[in-house]
């Protein structure tokens, strides 16, 4: 029997109990999300973490730049974030335009203020096995969902396709912490149909419409759907869902599973770094 | 037809460009070693480290202190070390004893003086694609080594046996950085002899003699041996070379491979610290 992974659901929870924590806090977490351009999904995940910051009683203020802003402007933005003690959390929502180099931003943001966790220092700690101020929401959400379902993934093959620095990578840390057996494909792989047969659990970050297929699958496996591309004017992941569905032990839906998830560890990580900042 | 992969004639010629580098330099670099307890094998390599580094014209100093040495007598030197001028690049040889934490120490060495480039700054930075103060020794030897002989990994399937901080976990991140398809296993891994089958590029860092048999690889592919443990008075490597060197295209020798190649990036950093302190 196949085991919907229900990330409305266990975000829906996270978020309420946020709601509470929040309400008896004497000031607001801040969250700054920085947003570049007019990527229509980029533009719909910043409403929605605005709308769910908003629910639970977090302050966020969205910064929004045209296509064409400079570097210089952003780095200087996230700088006077990094020193405003009114701002607790930072986001740049990605991709930016190519005119912006992504690495510097990531390097540019404080890491206590790091609200995705992809600063090298808070990285870094993830590879070397020590907490960081922040984990990456997606990975972060992806590892809530398997607790939440009692998945153990010790000793099992987790294979990852995609290594962005939000996701595929720091998830095969987070994973390989956990004691699983890891692999990253990326579009270099060669033979990524043998390795995606050979997994326990597969988490697919690539953004291709039914790149994952009944016939490529193990049976019994996990399956973990991160991707997002449009099909006319719908979101839809990687994961022939309705084919496979049968075949395989969880599954997350897309829409439905890692999205909200993404958001609710943004907002668990907002919440946390303002208990930092009260600490620190 | 099967070549070695000689580490240690390369890093002779390392050893010996660098010669000329720190011949032309005012003041010599510093490495200043921690060794903690009696170690034997720690011993003979903090020993080979030193004579090297007299070799090329790098100063050396090597703290040693007995095993039961507590955590803040180590943290402490550290700091010392940190802030001081004449000290440009600072080594912590691993394992330490159980009552001081690696990860502590780790963390509590700074960034530009990293000489093993294990810190959370550094590991980071590689993980996200950017360029660190110092990559980890063995790793980057490792990857010196591939380049001397000119063999290409994008695309190839790396399998790296074992998960430390200093060998597995960057070589693994710095693998995938060069486009070859990374899987990581270690102690918990299920089917190992099935992830080395498929390994085109295979290295095993565990300290197992003859864990890498000949009937376990793959036709032509290209074997790293990072492991060490005795037997007997010798030191051996995890793979049985002799039974499995004619299947293989290309093969490191242990000792001979990729323990000079340690040194020489040890060295290398190093001297690269120093040019840093200087232009910082």
């Amino acid at each position: 029997m196949t085991t919907i992974l229900d990330g409305k659901k266990l975000s829906a929870k996270m978020t309420d109990e946020l709601t509470q924590k929040v309400a008896m806090l004497d000031e607001k977490p801040h969250l700054a999300v920085i947003l570049v351009g007019e990527n229509p999904a980029s533009e719909l995940y910043v409403g929605l973490k605005k709308k769910t910051a908003e629910k639970i009683g977090i302050k966020s203020t969205v910064i929004k730049y045209p296509q064409n802003t400079d570097e210089k402007t952003v780095l200087d933005k996230i700088n006077e974030l990094n020193n405003d003690k009114n701002v607790h959390a930072i986001l740049v929502q990605l991709p930016l335009p190519g005119q912006i180099s992504e690495k510097k931003v990531i390097q540019a943001i404080s890491p206590q203020k790091d609200a995705d966790g992809i600063t090298p220092e808070n990285i870094g700690k993830i590879s070397i096995g020590v907490e960081p101020y922040a984990y990456p929401c997606t990975p972060k959400g992806i590892l809530s969902l398997l607790d939440e379902y009692n998945i153990n993934i010790e000793g099992k093959h987790a294979v990852v396709i995609g290594r962005s620095n939000i996701v595929g990578k720091p998830l095969a840390q987070m994973l390989l912490n956990r004691n699983a057996t890891v692999t990253i494909c990326h579009s270099h792989t060669k033979n990524l149909t043998d390795i995606i047969k050979s997994a326990d659990v597969l988490i697919s970050a690539v953004g291709k419409n039914k790149l994952i297929k009944k016939e490529m699958i193990k049976s019994n496996s996990v399956i973990i759907d991160v991707g997002t591309s449009k099909v006319g004017n719908r979101v839809v992941g990687d994961v022939d869902f309705d084919n496979l569905f049968e075949l395989v032990s969880y599954i997350t839906p897309s829409p439905g599973g890692v999205g909200p998830m993404t958001i609710a560890s943004l907002m668990e990580n907002t919440y946390n770094l303002f208990k930092l900042s009260r600490n620190g």
